[in-house]
C-alpha cells in the first residue's frame, strides 16, 4: 500500500490541491463529487456558463451537471459535439468558439467541458484561445479524463500531421472528477483509462504499481478502490505538472509508452474502433519497458511483469494485437519521427531502469529503435 | 519637442527593449534595421524559419529577408495569404499551421511574420498554438504594425461575432521595425497608421502630440522623423504592455478611440475599401475627445484640437465621412455591445480630461453613448 493522504468520506469529495501560482486549481474526487460541487462553482463569481460536450455523455449526465450550474446561480447554455478523436480539430473548434461568442460567454464567465479527453481537449482549446482566455471548468467522465486528460491543462486539437499538434496551456479554475458519472462509461473505455492510472506507477512509483496488481478488479467494480486510484493518479499528474507547468523537463515523464502509442495511432489513423488513446499506450508502456530492458537498461522480468498486468486485464500489450495490423517497423519509426517531441533530429523516450524508475533520454538512436521493433514485430500474439 | 533617450545614428538601428522577464525582447528600429539584424536573429539559436506573409508585401521584401534569414544561417520556408483583414480567420489559420508543420517548424524555430497587421496577427496566433508555442518574429511593413500590432504579444483571428475575438497573448522573440519597408505601402495605409502614433500622444503625452502636429509632413515623408516617432511608440507601447501584460487593467488605454473603431469596421463589415483600421482609429480618437467633451470631462477646445489634425492630414474624422454610411446611432451602439471589452453589460470607455490625459471609465450609460451617437450622426461633413 501506499502511504495514503487523500481521503474520500462517502459524504465529501477528496480534494487534490493544484498549487499553481495564480493559476492554482482544486480537484473534487469521489462518488457524488458533481453534486457537491455547487457551492465551489458559485464561489468562481461567473455570470454564465456553457455546458461543451458530447453525443454519449449528454443525455447521460448532462442534466445532472446543469441542475449544479443552475443552482449555482449560473445562465447555462449547451453545445455538443459528435463523439470520438474526430472532434478535435479545426471545424469543430470554430463552431464551438462561435457557440461560446453567440452564447456571450466572456472572460470571467465558465465553459464547462462534460465528457472525455476528446470533450476536455477541445472545449479547453476554445476556452483558451476565446477572448484570449476564459475560465474553464473540467468535468471529466472518463476514466482517462479524470486521471489524466483534466489535470494540467494542456489543451489542444489534432492536425493531418499528428495528434495534439496544435493548442494550448491553458488551466482549468476547477476539475470536478465525480467516479459515479464511470459507470455509464464503456467496459472498454473504462479498461483503456486504467492504463493512464498504471502508468503513475511505473514512473516513479512502485509501490503504487503494486497495489495495481492487486486492486484492478475493484477499480473497475466502482468500489472506494477507484475513487483511490482516481485520487492517487490526479496527485501524481499535479506533483509533476506543478514542477514543470510548460513541459520542458520532467513533465515529459507523464510521456512514458506514449511515443510508442502515438505512433501506432497514428498507424491506425486515429481509428477508435482499431484502437482508442488507452490501449495505445498499453502496448507502448510494455513496449517502453520492453525496450528499456533491450537496452539493457531494466531488467527483464520488470518489462515482463508490466507485460502481464496490462494483458491480464484485458489490455492489448503487444504490436501484434494491433487490429487491422501495425504496418511496419519502419512505418511506426516513420510515425514516431512526426511527434512534436523530436527536438533537432533526434528522438526522445521515457525510458526505465525498473518498475517506478523512469527518466527521459533525449538522444535515442532511430537504429536503435528500429532494431527493437523488428523483434517486437516478429513476436507472435502473446498468450 | 519630447525629451528624446532613444538614438538613431544612420547605421544602427534604434532598440526598445521590452522587459518581460523570461519572455523580454528587443524592437530593433530604423531605415536598414532588417538588413543589420542578422546577429540578433542568428542568436536565436533556431535552425529554421518560416516566413508568413502575403501578396503585397513578399514580391516587395521578401528576398531581402530571406537573405538576412539565410545568412543567420536558418533553413528558410515561406507561406502566403491573401493580403486584407479577411485572411484573419480560421481558414487561413488552418492553412498556416499545416504549413508550419509540414515545415516541420519545431518549438525553437521561428515563424517570421512580414506583413502588416494582419499577417503579424495572424503568423503570432499560428505560433502561439502550434505545438503549444512557437517563438516568432515580427518584420513588421505596415505603418500601424511598426508602431502598434508588432509589439506586446497580442495575437489573433476574427469571428462572426467580432474582431479578435479568437487568439492568444504571445509575445515575439524579437520585432524589426525597418522604417524602408514602409517606402511602398500605399499612402492611404501610412495615413491610417499614423493614427495610432497621434493615439500615444494622446493617450499620456501632450508634448509628443504637440510634436506630431509640427512633425507629421517629416513622418510621412519618410526622413528621421519617422523614426523617432516610431521608436516613441514602441516605447509608449512596450512600456504599457510591461506594466499590464495580459489587458487586465492600464493596457485598456491602447484601446483609446477603440470602441468607436471597432464599431465602425463592423458596421462597415470590414471593408476595407471604405474603412481600414487606422482611419476608424481616426474617426474613433476624434470621438472619444468629443463623447468626453460632452459629458464635462474634457475641455472642447482639446477635442477640437484632436479634430484638427487628424483632419488636416486627410483622415476621416468624422462619422459623415464613413464611406457608404454609418448605419444609425442604435446601429453602432449595438455593434459597440458585440466587442469584447463589455463587462456584466456595462460599457467601458476609454475617455479623456484632456489632450494626453486618458483613463478607463468602465461603467458608462448606454444612454449617454447613444445620446452622444445621436448628436455625432446630425452634424454636417466638418470642412
Ligand atoms: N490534455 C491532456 O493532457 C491529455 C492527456 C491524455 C489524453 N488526452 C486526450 O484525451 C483523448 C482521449 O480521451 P478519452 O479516452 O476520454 O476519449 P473520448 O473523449 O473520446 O471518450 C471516449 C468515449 O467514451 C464516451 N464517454 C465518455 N464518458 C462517458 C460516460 N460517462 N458514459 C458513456 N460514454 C462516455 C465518449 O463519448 C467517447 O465515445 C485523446 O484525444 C487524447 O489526446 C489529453
Ligand atoms: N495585435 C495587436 O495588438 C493589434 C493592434 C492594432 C491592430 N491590429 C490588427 O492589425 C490589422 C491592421 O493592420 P494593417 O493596417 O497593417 O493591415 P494589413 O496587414 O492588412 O496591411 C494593410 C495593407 O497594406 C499592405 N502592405 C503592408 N505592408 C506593405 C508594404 N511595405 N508595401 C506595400 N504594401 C504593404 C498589405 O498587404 C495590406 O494590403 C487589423 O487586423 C488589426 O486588428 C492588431
Ligand atoms: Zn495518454
Ligand atoms: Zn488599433
Amino acid at each position: 500500500m501506499i502511504p495514503v493522504d487523500v481521503h474520500s468520506p462517502a459524504s465529501s469529495p477528496t480534494v487534490v490541491h493544484v498549487p499553481l501560482g495564480e493559476r492554482a486549481y482544486d480537484i473534487l474526487i469521489g462518488r457524488g463529487a458533481l453534486a457537491a460541487s455547487t457551492e465551489r462553482i458559485a464561489a468562481l463569481g461567473a455570470r454564465s456558463a456553457m455546458i461543451v460536450s458530447d453525443g454519449h455523455v449528454l443525455p447521460r449526465h448532462g442534466e445532472a451537471l446543469e441542475a449544479v450550474l443552475a443552482q449555482a446561480g449560473l445562465r447555462v447554455a449547451t453545445i455538443t459535439v459528435p463523439p470520438g478523436e474526430g472532434s478535435k480539430n479545426y471545424a469543430e473548434l470554430e463552431r464551438v468558439s462561435n457557440a461560446l461568442l453567440d452564447a456571450k460567454i466572456e472572460r470571467r464567465d465558465l465553459v464547462v467541458a462534460l465528457g472525455g479527453g476528446v470533450v476536455g481537449d477541445l472545449a479547453g482549446f476554445a476556452a483558451a484561445i476565446l477572448r484570449r482566455g476564459v475560465r474553464f471548468v473540467q468535468v471529466p467522465t472518463s476514466l482517462l479524463a479524470q486521471v489524466d486528460s483534466s489535470v494540467g491543462g494542456k489543451t489542444g486539437i489534432n492536425a493531418p500531421a499528428g495528434k495534439n499538434l496544435i493548442g494550448a496551456f491553458h488551466q482549468p479554475a476547477l476539475v470536478v472528477a465525480d467516479t459515479a458519472l464511470l459507470d455509464t462509461l464503456p467496459e472498454r473505455e473504462l479498461r483503456a483509462g486504467y492504463a493512464e492510472i498504471v502508468k503513475y506507477g511505473l514512473i516513479d512509483d512502485r509501490a503504487f504499481f503494486e497495489w495495481c496488481e492487486a486492486n484492478a478488479a475493484r477499480v473497475f467494480a466502482g468500489g472506494p478502490e477507484r475513487d483511490h486510484a482516481v485520487a492517487v493518479s490526479c496527485r501524481a499528474k499535479a506533483a509533476v505538472v506543478v514542477e514543470d507547468e510548460r513541459e520542458e523537463g520532467r513533465r515529459q515523464l507523464l510521456n512514458l509508452g506514449h511515443t510508442f502509442a502515438h505512433a501506432l495511432e497514428r498507424i491506425v489513423a486515429y481509428d477508435g474502433a482499431r484502437l482508442v488513446h488507452g490501449e495505445a499506450v498499453a502496448i507502448g508502456l510494455v513496449l517502453a519497458y520492453r525496450f528499456s530492458a533491450q537496452l539493457g537498461l531494466c531488467p527483464g522480468q520488470d518489462a515482463e511483469r508490466v507485460r502481464r498486468h496490462v494483458a491480464g486485464l484485458g489490455l492489448p500489450s503487444s504490436l501484434a494485437e494491433v487490429p487491422g495490423g501495425f504496418g511496419s517497423p519502419e512505418a511506426i519509426l516513420d510515425a514516431m519521427a512526426q511527434d512534436k517531441k523530436v527536438k533537432a533530429g533526434r528522438l526522445t523516450f521515457i525510458l526505465a531502469r525498473g518498475i517506478g524508475e523512469s527518466f527521459v533520454q533525449d538522444d535515442v538512436a532511430a537504429d536503435d529503435v528500429l532494431a527493437f521493433l523488428r523483434q517486437a514485430a516478429a513476436e507472435a500474439v502473446p498468450a
